[in-house]
């Protein structure tokens, strides 16, 4: 069942390679910005900080190949001894995102078109194909100079893979990119044809030539083709990774090797990647402004921890505000500290920024940096230098622990690639945002939740909460209904099972399997709902975003029904035995009592009773990380008596809690 | 006066050709996303629900054509002759509207550009340019080859050439085209840059091979450019038509010819494509949330009714939800059986849906079907097959029957392209919503009302309705002063006039003839109205969206005045004898009440006394259609006593009517 | 310290040469549109209504060179001679902003290109590229032949070069014109990638022929990159301009050369360029429904008298509504009038109109002309003929006069540039909208400013405002810092110094010498504030848009705190001295009070006291002007006797100004 084994098993690097028992703090480090004085107080500052680790050279190939073939490595060289001189460990990364501006002047075909034709030229970043056999020849040749140069560095701890992979191509090379992929993938025309369905609107390919990306059309592009443009990006930008993955890998077999993803990012099925990844790690920006800000970013910490099995790193987060919203907000103060361990709390043994110094000049000079532009005396630097006590103080009990978790919650990039396309039944659906809503509830509820894959193992979780697959595969089906068989409770929002592996509709608009599982006789109509309306339930539950026209079959239990309007007495939550099914999107405290109701009755409970909302529990290892949120004070009943490792005192049956205060308690 | 003749006068086969008595009941039908096995639960499924007609072929180019010059009719062949085994007319469509992928890939010039020079791709549909040589090569050939096999076919009812025509093209095989169609209609260019004004901003044409389509420039394109090339795209798309249909006709001349229009599409002159069409059809698809979508229906089928100077054809509505929505309602319980029976009150012969089943992959796998995903259980197909056994009820009372009409509103797609150009008095004044408000007034006041061309004879009218026609050809000025002169009564609203056929301003702004008519000395300046402004006047009415700065002519009849602001004391209505000006956009109840009384001095009446509001009637025959466009049950005074022909039952002075309750009575 | 001197001292003709004791009224004339028995009725009207300029030829180039290289003149000789005849003075305009259509056709390298590539066709206007050699060479002709031809025709009195300079080039001759331009800014590779900062993200250039405008990135373009070729497209601009010009002055040494700017905008170093033009004129168009309408008019009016260091010339205005506005609005009775006498009252010795006579074709239909559509009896041409018999009235008095301004507000465009890029703390800030905030206040104090480059000698101005320059040079803050130092009074808005030439960010977030002067120790973080968030401060001030955490030094003036949030008593506005700063906006009657008060301090005061709100008061050479913007008549306290030059009634007292009214007093 489970979706594993991908490559073959080999005894691989992990994190604990380069934590050796401290957790990875520091940052992003671009030197080549700075006067090599500044390198100095660098230095200083990042001693001063506790800083151990520094990701370098992510942005740095028209300084190390100035013209094509030219190699300058001095300043590397300095600065990689430097570092090693001063115990601080380098991240090394390739510098494959943004090609030196000769790239584009001489070999124009490396640069990628979207959807219009539109060239993006460079002057910006991330100006690649990932088709381009010229680009991939130039990548491995800079890398392999790198590996072969440096691999042997004592400062060396890590590589890092390029940077936020995600640029798509529409053009003449990935097109024939995309051919030979689908080639691989479905063998024939005829097998292409059918998972297509190029009998509508007569798209019947006659010859693979005539297959192109889903460019610009006059209406409604074929949603599979769309689908597998989307699985083809995906798997070309990985194909990237792992080709340069595998040239460190072969100079530094002993150093494990990352790619940083973006959070909940559409762009690349992370599952599938995280697979090739010896750490994963992933970019971390909530919205200082957006209470919920610490909510959503529980959901990037457990997503993360559950692709990568195990300690994952935090490669960047920001110490005050980014540069990319309409309006950036800078953390107050005490909301970093809060944060960083957060992402302890939740697993991490690395928690990094971008980045170390705040840029003067460039497209990002006004996003923060741990030394922001107000220099050592900033509040922001002060802070991080807080943060880095804090991490020394907890690292001995956390790094290389692990969590448990009742809940396992589903999610396939696959299914979301399929959903979100023109032509559905409600563009208001976004699939992130009720991904969002239901990890939330759980967070709510104080329940710590895993994440997974449809076609993973789901054995040992007690509760698996699916808020929105749109497509399943018929092995995930299975999957389904097999930890149901076996004793699993399963919670299934709308839209689940709608498709299979192609976008083709289940017979009855949902697997006809599942309908049986759940009770659901017919589905006559989905009732997607506007902007601003809800819909009333029989007990108090009120929905929102969708509603369906639902027939429940004989043996189901109506768990509530809507009421008013055309659904009126009509099931709204409906199960058979222990799978139940929720037709609309509960308002987030409706939700949250129904999961805690549900989670109870299969034995998934809080790491605490009584537990204040905006208070957020979790246990890693031996250890209780107790994180408020809020900006009011707390106190949070611990029946006994604990450690508080941040203050190293005492406490007995409750801890109070100040403004985005902390408490990591061992017995 | 009548803008009729057109083609020479010819016997040419009709709508009645294909009913033969009978309600056309049925759908698109693409029997080739089927296995054939599918077929026969198919057939099954229309006999229950008494289809008797299908609509084939309109996507079906890739697998007639699979590759260029083959032929593979098997398929068709054997469609076909099931349905004529099973009565079940076919109405046969070209497949021109979606031209297989390797039309794209070995011609590319047949693919359409966008006014920024984009290319529309192969993979959606509609991607042809309509000036293509190759396209109308292949496209005539296909068409060729299957009015020659199926033209003897027994099933074969009726044709359908491509499907809702609307591709521009900006291309340079399109500009060539455009040159040729500007040289025809200007013969020198000389008379070009007289009609296009190019004195204006240096645009002087010193070379037909200068003229280009109006493509994206720095600022503002020449409005007659735009105005002509509107013209221009919709002369070409029916020269597409025209071709292809005398391919058919030459074949079956016995058989009627269609194409499908999209309701109040912008694209074609509707009139002018009219006149080329046997049998006029229409897509139909309000809002099934929008409690004024059967008004906005109406709209759309006294349109196509008065297109067709008689019976009309319902090619596609959807049984349930559409996809193409940002939110996308199934229709509630009734309100298919409500519109469709509103179709036939209004002239149709023919109630048809897209698509008979509902697809399972593709672009519009969530437009609904006769057929839904949920099956013949679901609720949607039951309906449908309620309204099959409705249609059969009445279709031999109805079917080639007449409705007439007292008013006429006027409409002409000319003016529509004109007024709707960048740069002019307010961006919020959108011709359709204009024409909805003033038709739905009508229909308000209970006034069933024909359209008409502004240079269409309007004898035998009591009243004409102008909702906006801001362009006017001095033969329609002629055609109104006219009809005034001999005894009519006009009512105009603003923007009437305004311009000449060139969009050339009418002196002082507007016509002086209409301003002389209505009384105007001087339109000082217009006062488009912001978003939410309203503008009160002395009887009570308020103006909405524009209002007027106008001096009356000694003679003139100021029925109201603007009160309060700039405009105080200014005429907001006036007239002389019955010939009306409205010069602001009364809010919907005080224009139904103006049109009710200018409508009751002109001795145009409802067909019943004492209608309650959303109850429609109309007479069509020797029918009353009583159609209730609420939730809640209705009583209806109806002297007399009348056969409901639904329910078989006699009812006498008053009828019920439910939630979207309907009584079609005979007396 | 002045940054005038440009040019070599040169003895050139001013706007005086033409004005000749009068004030120039009259407008944009395009008689190619018309028959010529129309010029006899325009020259009657003109004389009705006073007009004694008009601008002729701006858009004549199609007529005047029909194809490549042929010349007609003959329509514009009998123009002349005829305006000649009236005694009206053409200011002739070459007519480049238009290229006819052959030059697209022939010389497809002569349009531009947008930042995606896009070309700009033929067919709009201003559709030419600045770069292009064919474009200049073509243009220098024309010009050429025009000045030759009538620079000794006695009705000529200005040049009026291209119209509303503006169209950027992002194609490739712009490119290679934009490196010869870097390399003339930057000498050195070297230079340039250390003032674009390309360390950053991998953009250093290794070769001159690598640089390519800001064309469409993947994700944001280099910012120094940006604002470089923002220099570049101004400075291109003015290359266009100055070499027309060069033609035309060699013609005519004895006439002045102008082009029209449009109000604040972006597009022009309008300091720079006013420095070349011989009279700075300006096109003006406020909403006449925007009740702040005349107030955004006189920054526009201040803005242009500074540049031009005298009297100015109003170039166009509108005498009814324009047409590219959402909604457009007429001017109501009196507001052409008062908006006509505010720009004497500021300065100008021409007051001008686009157009004289509404044209009937064209994009520009919709604007109005001082005939409108309604012709000389509609309201607008009867208001135009008072207006020009005002003009005669005051004339005598004010042609040549001069205001005096004890306040100074700086504005420079590379400042604005570096500041409206993508990728900032928040893009709620608008510079425009700070600076109209910043000088409205001051309007609404009735304080009359002047404005000023930031490197301009202050000397004499008691206050010096500055609302917002992001980027400071350091002979700006030399300027500043001297300019207190030497005893003024300096006020300065947030985002202010935060850059240097090359948007690189100064130290500490804020240039290190102006923290000093204001008392700030350290700027922690930027606090923007979200859309309708507003921050409270302990003296009752509100703030909005933006906020600050600041550290007062130990010698600051701390004048207010904010209150509550994290900023909970942290300096609002602080002040050392005589130099404040303001790190919020606040709303509209705080910032009005807050520089009442600092102004009062440094001695500049209101023309009068007891000034009523809405009320306009301005001293020009021996004059006062009242302005009376408001609907509703007001009267204002003037202690003594006074003649009314409009009325020439003698006044006592005070004067009472009705709707829209307007006093011109003379002791």
């Amino acid at each position: 069942m489970t979706r594993r084994p991908a490559r073959e098993p080999r005894t691989r690097p992990t994190l604990a390679t380069a934590t050796r028992g401290r957790i990875l703090f520091g940052g992003d480090y671009n030197p080549e910005q700075w006067p090599e004085e500044t390198w100095q107080d660098d230095v200083r500052l990042m001693k001063d900080a506790g800083v151990n680790s520094v990701t370098v050279g992510a942005f740095s190939w028209a300084r190390l190949e100035p013209r094509p073939g030219e190699r300058d490595f001095g300043w590397l060289d300095r600065l990689m001894d430097l570092m090693h001189e001063h115990g601080i460990g380098v991240v090394l990364a390739t510098p494959t995102s943004a090609p030196p501006p000769w790239m584009g002047r001489l070999h124009p075909d490396t640069l990628p078109r979207d959807a219009d034709g539109r060239i993006e030229w460079w002057g910006g970043r991330q100006h690649f194909s990932h088709s381009s056999a010229t680009y991939r020849r130039y990548a491995a040749a800079i890398t392999e100079d790198l590996a072969a140069r440096y691999g042997a560095h004592p400062a060396l701890t890590m590589w890092h893979i390029n940077n936020e992979y995600c640029t798509a191509d529409y053009g003449d090379e990935a097109a024939a990119a995309f051919r030979r992929w689908l080639r691989e993938r479905y063998g024939t025309l005829d097998a292409l044809n059918t998972a297509w369905g190029t009998a509508f609107w007569s798209q019947g390919y006659d010859s693979w030539d005539g297959i192109i990306p889903p460019r610009r059309a006059h209406y409604l592009n074929n949603p599979a083709q769309v689908l597998d443009f989307r699985r083809f990006t995906s798997d070309m930008l990985l194909e990237c990774f792992t080709a340069e993955r595998d040239i460190v890998a072969r100079h530094t077999p002993h150093l494990p090797v990352t790619t940083n993803f973006m959070p909940l990012f559409a762009g690349q099925d992370a599952w599938r990647w995280a697979e090739e990844e010896d750490v994963v790690s992933v970019d971390l920006y909530p919205d200082p402004c957006d209470p919920l800000g610490g909510r959503s970013g529980a959901l990037v910490q457990d997503l993360t921890r559950s692709q990568a099995r195990g300690p994952w790193m935090l490669m960047e987060q920001a110490a005050g505000p980014v540069n990319w919203r309409g309006v950036n907000h800078p953390k107050p103060r005490g909301l970093n500290r809060l944060w960083s361990l957060q992402a302890v709390a939740r697993g991490a043994d690395a928690v990094c920024y971008f980045q170390w110094r705040q840029s003067r000049q460039g497209a990002e000079k006004f996003h923060s940096g741990m030394v922001s532009h107000a220099g050592e005396n900033g509040r922001t630097f002060q802070e991080v230098r807080e943060i880095g006590a804090d991490l020394r103080r907890i690292a001995p009990y956390t790094v290389g622990t692990r969590l448990t978790a009742d809940v396992a919650v589903l999610h396939d990039w696959h299914a979301w690639w399929a959903s979100e396309q023109d032509g559905r039944p409600s563009t208001r659906v976004d699939h992130a945002a009720v991904l969002h809503a239901w990890h939330g509830a759980l967070w709510d509820a104080h329940l710590t939740a895993d994440f997974a894959h449809p076609e993973h193992d789901l054995t040992g979780y007690r509760l698996v909460v699916v808020p929105q697959l749109y497509l399943l595969t018929d092995a995930a089906v299975d999957n389904l209904l097999g930890y149901v068989r076996r004793g699993g409770t399963l919670v299934c929002g709308f839209l689940t099972g709608v498709a299979d592996q192609d976008d083709r509709i289940r017979p009855g608009g949902m697997d006809p399997r599942l309908r049986e599982l759940f009770g659901i006789r017919t589905l006559h109509e989905w009732w997607p709902l506007e902007e601003g309306e809800t819909v009333p339930c029989a007990d108090g539950l009120t929905g929102t975003l969708w509603s369906e026209e639902l027939e429940a079959a004989e043996d189901a239990v109506v768990e509530t029904v809507y009421r008013g309007g055309e659904l009126d007495g009509l099931p709204a939550v409906l199960r058979t035995g222990r799978a139940w099914y929720v037709s609309t999107l509960p308002e987030p405290d409706d939700l949250r009592r129904l999961l805690e109701r549900i989670a109870a009755g299969a034995g998934a409970r809080p790491p605490l009773d009584g537990l204040p909302a905006g208070v957020e529990a979790v246990r890693r290892g031996t250890l209780l990380f107790l994180l408020n949120h809020g900006r009011a004070p707390v106190t949070v009943p611990v029946p006994g008596t604990h450690r508080d490792l941040l203050t190293g005192s005492r406490v007995s049956d409750e801890v109070t809690l100040g403004r985005y205060g902390v408490a990591v308690l061992t017995p």
